[in-house]
């Protein structure tokens, strides 16, 4: 278990180390963009991996969709596809086809086993033992996924590591519902594994995901049951809380339950404090729409802890501003453009502020992670991470 | 007026020449690649300078509705603004404003005279000898254009080569309404020379547009008037007929109209076999959104003359397709990726699709044009362009 992840330092509870997968070292703590359809959207594939970054996450249920995991397949795998070198985590589509249902129908979901859910709203048709039996997005054609399913998206695609398919519930539902979730979540943690045994590609690594939600003795539960079970490594996924204490919290007492020599994935997990804490606890891996899904809508990453480390250039403050979005910024957007210029061009709707926009916040993540990658090493982790969340990552 | 424009060497009517501005030569024949709104759409201003352009075209239509060209002015001018260090020409916004009547009311233009059509449709309030009123597209304002409006949008926005301000017809107006269009665009011609000369950057050219529809009196009529008049180029513009063979009847009449020693321009014509054709007759410069817009909605310019250069990436035919879009094309859409993956890409309207075939069909633009210029160079226009036409611009 221990050959394909190594710590090579510690700071505290903080590690670095090396994930090695079938398409390259991933060097850890890592922010993992999201490739969810196939492309880090609006950038090309080798652009992302100049940017420094060594493992993008697809995701199996966008790819089901369309253009479904035979076609992926017969285009020589995810890898192939989309022209990407590097190593690949597939997320295992649980989220998504859960978000379909818990998202839209909320109120339901806390009165009633799901099992009993009437289809109507968010595409899902039913849940139930076996798995999941929702309306397409694309067509409206009804499509079923469960454990087995999401193992043969992930075997078909053939990503480095696949994520167990598990039951991703809402922050508001009730103890009760949380534990017949995780333990629904743990019987499929089994038939994953067992599918993931005969038909995983050799080179495709296994990782289990932590449930509980924000109670304690559910987490160490699954904890417990999920790490003695055959993964590669482990994630902490469902919900974390309905806001940062709490999500931190989870962090806090999940982590230390964790085999120390396992890789460690905070699924959904992306802001710039967030990342910094994460780390600090023993997070290696984050995932996380945030970083590009702002820079569609037009906001910047800086180092300013008071405005979240955002910087909203639809703002008409920004609109005579001959600055660049960040000094010492070494993307396109800040050596070759201003605040004002990309400030019309997100007004204007253009494509190129989103290109811009996406180069400047995955050069902010990058190079974070490389700085606190490396104050990991100096063993002076949290005198490095106070200084990175004042003053950005850059060199100055 | 030589001063700015040498030839370099010729091959029948054709010419390899150098267009000197304040913002660094352009070699011609060119292809300009449309930045009407400061942005060469999905791409960052020095991709395009590193794909070989040397000139980009602005519009003062659009630039004049949003940001404003004051705001622009602001800003440090439109290379300042745009981050674009090579040459700029704007066109005068003559096009945008009557388009917007002329395309929507076609009816009427051609029963009445444009002084007497009342306001409705597409955005037009009122065009008589002072220019044009009209609407804004952004807010419903009521905004004006008129030759000086022009010449100081021109002025603020701070191009190299400013556009007279003309009235475009469309093909199916009259020759009474073109000869009176014609003349009043001579008027404006006048108009707009009396401003550049006192109110135009000292470094900025001003090119004449020379009118006549498709009738070779009023061509010739135009041709000599606008050639005379104080002007560093000159632009065959107005209707261009309603097909490639009236179009290209235009540019064989017009063209031996025209000084030998002034740069040409050939407004709005950008397809493949036209350029081919302009070049031959002596064009030294075209714009057309045609490659850029092919690119948005899925087409990729080939090498195959049946197809009219086009090959349409949504079509099912290319979705296990492992090919490149062209063997032998530098372009990232070709060297990293296939066809199976773009089609994909266009089917999910991913912004990667866009980008992609923006840098491939302006790739295939911008070598095309630079084997044209070696083929009048070598003395073998045509045995070269009948060849570029069948095999495409790559070396093989």
């Amino acid at each position: 278990m221990s050959q394909h992840f190594t710590i090579d330092a510690r700071d505290g509870s903080a590690r670095a180390g090396v994930l090695r997968t079938a398409h390259g070292d991933v060097r850890t703590p890592a922010f993992v963009p999201l490739a969810s359809t196939a492309t880090v959207k609006s950038l090309q594939a080798d652009e992302v991996a100049a940017l420094g970054y060594e493992m993008v996450l697809g995701n199996s249920f966008h790819l089901f969709i369309q253009p479904g995991h035979e076609q992926v397949e017969r285009m020589g795998g995810l890898h192939e596809f989309m022209g990407w070198r590097g190593a690949i985590i597939t997320d295992s589509g649980g989220f998504q086809v859960f978000s379909m249902g818990h998202g839209s129908v909320a109120e339901e979901v806390k009165r009633r086993a799901p099992e009993r859910r009437e289809a109507s709203h968010g595409g899902v048709v039913a849940i139930d033992e076996e798995g999941v039996r929702f309306r397409s997005y694309l067509d409206g054609g009804e499509r079923f996924m469960g454990p087995e399913t999401s193992m043969e998206i992930q075997a078909a695609l053939g990503s480095d590591v696949a994520l167990a398919f598990d039951e991703c519930t809402p922050f508001h539902v009730s103890r009760d519902y949380t534990a017949r979730s995780t333990e629904r979540t743990h019987r499929w943690l089994d038939r994953c594994i067992a599918w993931h045994e005969q038909g995983a590609p050799e080179w495709q690594l296994f990782f289990g995901i932590v449930q509980g939600g924000v109670y304690e003795d559910l987490r160490r539960e699954s904890a417990e049951r999920v790490t003695r079970a055959a993964i590669d490594g482990v994630a902490i996924g469902g919900s974390l809380g309905q806001d940062k204490d709490e999500m931190r919290a989870v962090v806090d007492l999940t982590t230390p339950l964790l085999p120390d020599e396992m890789p460690r994935h905070l699924l959904g997990v992306g802001d710039v404090d967030d990342l910094v804490h994460g780390v600090g606890a023993g997070i290696d891996m984050f995932d996380c729409a945030t970083p590009t899904r702002l820079a569609r809508h037009g906001t910047a990453l800086v180092a300013d802890p008071e405005a979240r480390w955002r910087l909203d250039l639809v703002k008409a403050v920004h609109a005579d501003s001959r600055e660049p979005i960040a000094e010492g910024c070494p993307c396109p957007a800040c050596t070759r453009h201003t605040r004002g210029y990309i400030h019309y061009l997100v007004r204007a709707r253009e494509l190129t502020a989103v290109r811009l926009l996406t180069m400047h916040n995955l050069t902010f993540m990058a190079l974070l992670m490389r700085r606190l990658r490396a104050a990991v090493e100096a063993g002076e982790y949290a005198k490095t991470a106070k200084r990175l969340l004042e003053a950005g990552p850059y060199d100055t």
